[in-house]
């Protein structure tokens, strides 16, 4: 696939081809739609104007890459797309050297062309990294401390800002407004005419003149005073899908040997009718009919998400000082339903985990009751904002973390299986999990009710139907489901839990079962007169084994002095787990049900 | 202390006063000192045109509250500033409700706000947000997060930035740029004359109008282009030593009903003619002599920061490919001396910890060996950036985390104290630490050579000495110090060790000692082969206890099933650990040696 020797219309073609098959594939397999169709142009000219060979490559998050992959010798491959065991869906170099980096998270993508044109200088290397970011990404702090540094240091990094004026979902925040400010101008097409001009009258004086002079004439005409402010050029905005206009920009921002974002205007979905400009419901989808763009259904089953939507929104409706965000995930989070209906209560603060933790924990202070709805990977983001604004406030802010556990095929960076580990250690805080759909709802409840901060935790998809009445929660107390004539005792935590249940059917002896249900504090009473009966204990929990769920229980074991208990945890082990069907994924990690059973000890 | 009901002539003067007190007791009990002595009219001035008993009082990172705490009811108290039991160099709610929240970390306080707002608004209640900011604080990516959204709500919140133009250090990245060339403008006189002007003719027709007027004019001189770009309003700069000037400028962005910033340009160390203008040395002082400011020295004792400094100078000048970053903390960390002598590798990004890590995996990616060199407490800002940044593409960087275990007179917000917990369960990470000067500098050496991420930690201040010689660290082994003739085995890492050894030599008994050096990987042969011989464990780190040193080697014996093994953890405890001289810290935590030889089991 050799770009830089095509024509001007053999690109075009190479365009239309390239969607073709994303969308063929997609329908058949699902995976990130909208934000990739949308960026075919943008990244044909990149590998057109810069050396895939030497130039980094940084795409953004990266699910808009599947023109890159697709450009990169992957055309067969591609139909393995977030398959177990083939194409990640983002860029990763594990899977090829084209990809520079892994990227899953948003907003790291300047830091990476900060540290990667450090090192080309330092090389003495004449490598420009160019960055492909959507306007969603741009709200985060790390796009903010990277400029910062890249506009001092002046260092040459192409940035492309893929500009879909919706993000995942709508555009949110005063940079939002700010863009799409700059895309309803006419600074087009003054800037257009003057570079056609120009390029056509000093091409031949040399590519070191032709900067300056480029440079000086958009300044003239330069819309982003925001950037320029902040020491990078500013190009654009630009039609991100006419590869003739794109190339003719990138090649000037390469010349230009400092800083610059080049801003395209693009749509999403583009070239599949059906999801063009389409919000959220197109950026990454399950398999579809290409005619009609009906999705096919697969699981109808409610959806965890679902169930604490609406649990969410009756809590609202009961008790006014309930409030909450969400950082760029409304739908994904059940979120939309509550800004819907109360707007003064219930935000969307974009990409911006930091902020939404923080803010909420004021919010607390003056007597409300906030929700964070978040996946439990991105709370990773507001870390440090837990400790600092939430706990050491002792404040009674509520995170409710969706996608807990394995996800899919969105693979490593999404997985949800350290949110335990980096919790539990945390004073004041509080971690509890339901097991099912109406313990989710006795969680929100509960969690209501709580003057300390707490953690709930719940999976991707469906929890599984069991047949143990659900109760109330109270603090601190576990739940024996079931008593056992052996010596064995399955403790489930969340969604373990229903684990811990299919093993026990499976496996021929009697067992006890006890629902754990709070990590911190642990049920100490309980625990101590179990080990009492019991002294063979099988850990079932999706969370990673260091700190985890068996440890905290060790630690108990061991201050207690209770030295007669076998144990054995079933949680992750310690790498990184990766993208695929989460059935093939757990059976893999020996993690099905079928495999634990046979590694009871008997 | 009734600021409201003063005269011009009586607020300065009560400055002078609270000059004079916090000279006079930081002087001799040491403190944070130049950004709260520069701040001291700008908070007068606040206390005059807000009201404290209901408008939210914002000190970002609050190292500049001093003066606020003398103007509520501290005075006399004020004589106990950081010291044991007294008061907090903090914010602290729980020490007065004057004080709206606990701000140890910078640049929470715009995210706090915005909080405060939606709070009011949803309360319907008059109160307006008022956020002391330093120019400091505007490089993390929080501020640009909370302005994102603030920009788009436009909720009334007054923000001053406090311009000293060098936060701690020096004046770092773009936007410390973009406000020195506001300051540098000449933009201010225009802007106070048609503003005194504005107030003497238009005073009388009430305050709506009024606002709206001045809104009107300030858009036509206005030079914070960037701030109205995000949709906040901006005033200055302005002469924030001059209190008649910033109460008529607060007055009028408290009427203005919406985010507005006054940036008032102030100088660090106002009113003590020795410190006025420095930098970072008069940030953070001991006790010193009012005359000729020379400090009171102390401890003569190499710190583990100058042996780090020099340890990693001397890595730098051995290995071309050694670069790192400190996020503004430059000779808090010693990195100072690397940015002087290699300024092309060695980097102050600001605080911009997010940035700080991703950047420098890009640089590890090219093959550099990155060093970042952050406070423990600090580095929970970069946490998702490890994981997803660092660990999940293994890439060798080093995270030397200086300050780990208590800081003494900081307290809560600082201690060091999260960072094995918060490490330990992230896949491909290395961790080890030192438990010396000359372990340190092999420490450094052996980082260098490992091709995985890795974090070593040092305590604040000094290392003790020891009698062990020092040896080179090889991968996951620990060392046993001593053999013992009682059944006990103490097991020390980093500071741990030295700790060990002490209570070692208080007890009667012959007891044996191990240096743990690895808390992961864990010596596992090691451990399984001192089980055979020592039944009696007893582990001394300085890390919190959940998910840390004693549950790693909990886990460890789980997983082998040697059950045999009494083990006693002194690591904290699971609560936040208050400010206060160390040994006066550790004496109420029951962690002196004296103390802890007490609680070894007979």
């Amino acid at each position: 696939m050799q770009v830089k020797e095509k024509s001007l219309k053999e690109l075009n073609e190479l365009s239309n081809k390239i969607r073709e098959r994303i969308i063929d594939v997609v329908s058949r397999k699902g995976g990130h739609f909208s934000s990739t169709l949308g960026a075919v142009e943008l990244t044909i000219a990149m590998h057109y104007v810069f050396d895939i060979e030497k130039d980094p490559f940084i795409f953004d998050v990266s699910h808009q890459c599947y023109a890159h992959k697709l450009l990169t010798n992957r055309w067969e491959e591609f139909e393995t797309i977030r398959q177990f065991g083939g194409l990640s869906g983002f860029t990763k170099p594990n899977e090829h050297k084209a990809d520079y980096f892994v990227a899953g998270h948003s907003s790291t993508s300047i830091s990476l062309a900060v540290g990667a044109a450090k090192a080309a200088k330092l090389k003495k290397e004449n490598r420009i990294p160019v960055v492909m970011i959507g306007d969603g990404s741009m709200s985060a702090g790390m796009i903010y401390e990277a400029l910062n540094e890249l506009g001092d240091l002046k260092l040459p990094v192409v940035i492309i800002l893929n500009d879909n004026e919706m993000s995942i979902a709508k555009p949110i925040g005063a940079i939002s407004k700010y863009l799409s400010k700059l895309l309803a101008g006419k600074f087009y097409q003054s800037f257009k005419t003057s570079v056609d001009k120009f390029i056509r009258n000093n091409m031949p004086e040399g590519t070191t003149y032709l900067a300056k002079r480029v440079e000086n004439s958009f300044k003239l005409i330069t819309p982003g005073i925001l950037f320029e402010e902040m020491g990078i050029d500013y190009i654009g905005p630009i039609d991100g899908h006419d590869i003739e206009e794109i190339i003719e920009v990138l090649q000037i921002a390469k010349s230009m040997n400092k800083p610059v974002i080049v801003h395209a205007k693009t749509v999403k979905g583009k070239g599949y009718k059906i999801a063009e400009g389409q919000h959220e419901q197109w950026h990454g989808v399950g398999p579809f009919n290409i005619e009609d763009g009906e999705f096919i259904k697969k699981n109808t089953k409610k959806s965890a998400t679902e169930v604490y939507s609406y649990a969410l929104l009756n809590l609202a409706k009961k008790y006014e000082n309930v409030v909450g965000v969400t950082a760029a995930m409304p739908s994904g989070t059940g979120i939309d339903r509550l800004i819907k209906e109360f707007p003064n209560r219930f935000w969307d603060v974009a990409i911006a985990e930091q902020h939404a933790v923080t803010s909420m924990a004021a919010m607390a202070k003056e007597g409300f009751k906030p929700f964070i709805t978040i996946y439990s990977t991105f709370l990773q983001r507001g870390f440090d904002q837990i400790i600092h604004d939430v706990c050491i406030m002792n404040l009674p802010v509520v995170f409710a973390m969706d996608r807990a556990g394995i996800v899919g095929n969105d693979g490593e960076t999404h997985q949800g299986v350290f949110d335990i580990n980096f919790l539990r250690f945390i004073p004041n805080m509080i971690l509890f999990a339901p097991r099912d759909n109406f313990t989710l709802e006795f969680a929100l409840e509960f969690a209501y009710t709580l003057s300390s901060p707490c953690a709930i935790r719940y999976p991707r998809g469906s929890f599984k139907e069991l047949e143990y009445k659900a109760n109330e929660f109270s603090l601190g107390k576990a739940e024996l489901l079931k008593e056992g004539t052996s010596n064995k005792l399955f403790i489930g935590y969340g969604a373990g839990v229903s684990k811990a249940i299919e093993v026990e059917k499976l496996h021929n002896e009697d067992i006890a079962i006890l629902d754990l249900r709070f990590v911190k504090p642990l049920d100490s009473d309980t625990l101590i007169n179990l080990s009492k009966k019991y002294n063979s204990w099988y850990i079932f929990s999706d969370s990673i084994k260091q700190g985890g769920v068996a440890s905290a229980i060790l630690e108990l074991l061991s201050e207690k002095n209770i030295t007669n208990i076998y144990l054995k945890s079933f949680e992750y082990e310690d790498s990184f787990i990766d993208h695929g069907d989460t059935v093939q994924v757990e059976e893999l990690l020996q993690l099905l049900p079928s495999q634990l059973v046979k590694l009871i000890d008997k």
